[in-house]
């Protein structure tokens, strides 16, 4: 284990999990939380897991960046729609030599995020956790948990994975968390995608769960075609994902238990939904490279007007 | 006035409100129903038009085709989804003469129709025409009304217009329903799309009036774009419709008071929708053509899947 410090920006299903995690496994972690924060204080964390359920009664929560010691790795865990709050909150938590974990979905967070830290600090990661909250401190780990991670370089250019990085990597693996490692952030980021734009698009657009998706010839001809645009989008991009990987997360997916994804979650709770990060930045890079998506497109429409009106209705 | 008499084939807020029409005229007029049957026979009609209410206290009612007489000219009032019942509705009324006017929104009914009473006495009408049905018997006519005949011929080719189409425009006329009359029946057929694909679609699949479609610029882009592949559909046809003609579509349905499509409404009382009609047929069209329309074919695809569930979920 490596004398890390870990700060957990956005402690929330992903984050509290993975500081729960390498709490477990001993390293000093410390919890930004906001709406659970006065609970967690006092009470700690409680994870529910398929690994084995634990409990850490006491953990260092805060609810201001201000007040937390700076760490040697921030793990980023809001999502896409929160990264305005960044460049208030990461600032203070900087040493020389501290890395940024950004372990979110969707793409083109890391340049804005490298404009307030840096370049040669920023660590992109993609998560395939599916966990959910049960109530406040209390997290439901399901399955898998599993992360990727890559060194941003300007413009997603190949980078070399770092000493840091395999400390990281120890750091996890020790916590019972496996880590992949890459020199290729940007094509991780699009094999993602092509698993999250058609369900997390479909579900909230169609109302429905992935099974259900799954149970319709129409649908699973749909999340084809949708998953084409995607390999194209990559393609655009100058990332090769084969055409058989389609078929793997077809498959995959006909495997899961009837599963709300975390853009339906969001709908359904009347949160912003990540719209830019997984659908928009996607087809804007694509764009960029000449290579029009129509059915991406679409969906991006289609999520856009329900967004709207969702957070519109609650508001009023 | 001609002496024709008239076979009203589903006598709901489309055939109820034409046959009231006629026979408030002076014609004869014979309406077969189904739901509304006995309520009909026994109290008649009531009209609430925009252009004057009216009652018709007696009307000649029927629920099987095999009571009724031959007729000069049948309204096919139906819904295209409802056409596996014509093979036994039809053949008893027909007499050498008889006409057969199929008021329906979609494409491709008429060679189905044509195969059960002959090509030559085929009439394809597109109404344009607000109403709905307040209770048994009770029809609530709300805007427009005017309908668009053109006869019928193999493949959607050209046709000239008849003397029997200028006397049934003639008895429309005079019953206070304009008529225009075409020879190029397809072309009229593919313009009622241009507004049909994009708003009936699409508020089906986002629970959305016109006023709440129109409201939200990515969903006027995402209708603009829907129209214009339906006018590359048209095309594919041999059928030019003016790019101008969808700022017109947008101008008149901002003008709309807010307004639930026949679509949705299909869709509210858990009925199945005209998909084939207004998208797939279509679709199919431009397909044989050699054209590929990929947001209609996402339009279908969403459609099928909400209407099986629809569907199904009443079923169950």
């Amino acid at each position: 284990m490596s004398n890390n410090t870990y700060a957990i920006i956005g402690s929330g299903t992903l984050g509290g999990f993975y500081g729960a995690k390498l709490q477990k496994a001993g390293l000093e972690v410390h919890f930004l939380l906001h709406s659970d924060y006065h609970h967690v204080l006092q009470n700690g964390l409680i994870i529910k897991s398929k690994d084995g359920d634990f409990k850490l009664s006491q953990v260092n929560a805060y609810n201001n960046t201000n007040e937390m010691p700076k760490c040697d790795v921030i793990l980023i865990g809001l999502k896409t729609t929160q990264n305005n709050l960044l460049a208030k909150f990461l600032p203070p938590l900087l040493k020389e030599n501290t890395v940024v974990l950004l372990l979110q979905n969707g793409l083109s967070a890391e340049p804005e995020v490298a404009k307030i830290v840096g370049e040669q600090r920023l660590i992109g990661g993609i998560s395939h956790l599916a966990s959910n909250k049960l109530s406040f401190g209390y997290i439901h780990h399901i399955d898998d948990g599993s992360i990727r991670i890559g060194r941003y370089a300007r413009n997603y250019q190949f980078a070399k994975i770092t000493n840091k990085m395999r400390e990281i990597t120890h750091d996890f693996e020790i916590s019972g968390v496996p880590v992949y490692l890459t020199e290729d952030l940007l094509l991780e980021r699009w094999k993602k995608l092509v698993w999250n734009i058609p369900y997390n698009s479909l579900s909230v657009i169609l109302d429905a769960r992935t099974n259900e998706i799954m149970g319709n010839a129409n649908t699973i001809n749909l999340v084809v075609e949708i998953m084409q645009e995607v390999l194209e989008g990559a393609k655009s991009c100058q990332r090769q994902i084969p055409d058989t990987y389609i078929q793997k997360m077809l498959d995959h997916t006909k495997k899961l238990q009837p599963y709300l994804t975390s853009m339906k979650i969001d709908y359904e709770r009347r949160r912003p939904l990540e719209i830019e990060g997984i659908i928009g930045n996607p087809l804007r890079m694509a764009r960029e490279a000449g290579i029009k998506l129509p059915k991406m497109g679409m969906l991006y429409q289609q999520l856009k007007f329900l967004d709207t009106r969702n957070i519109q209705n609650f508001s009023s």
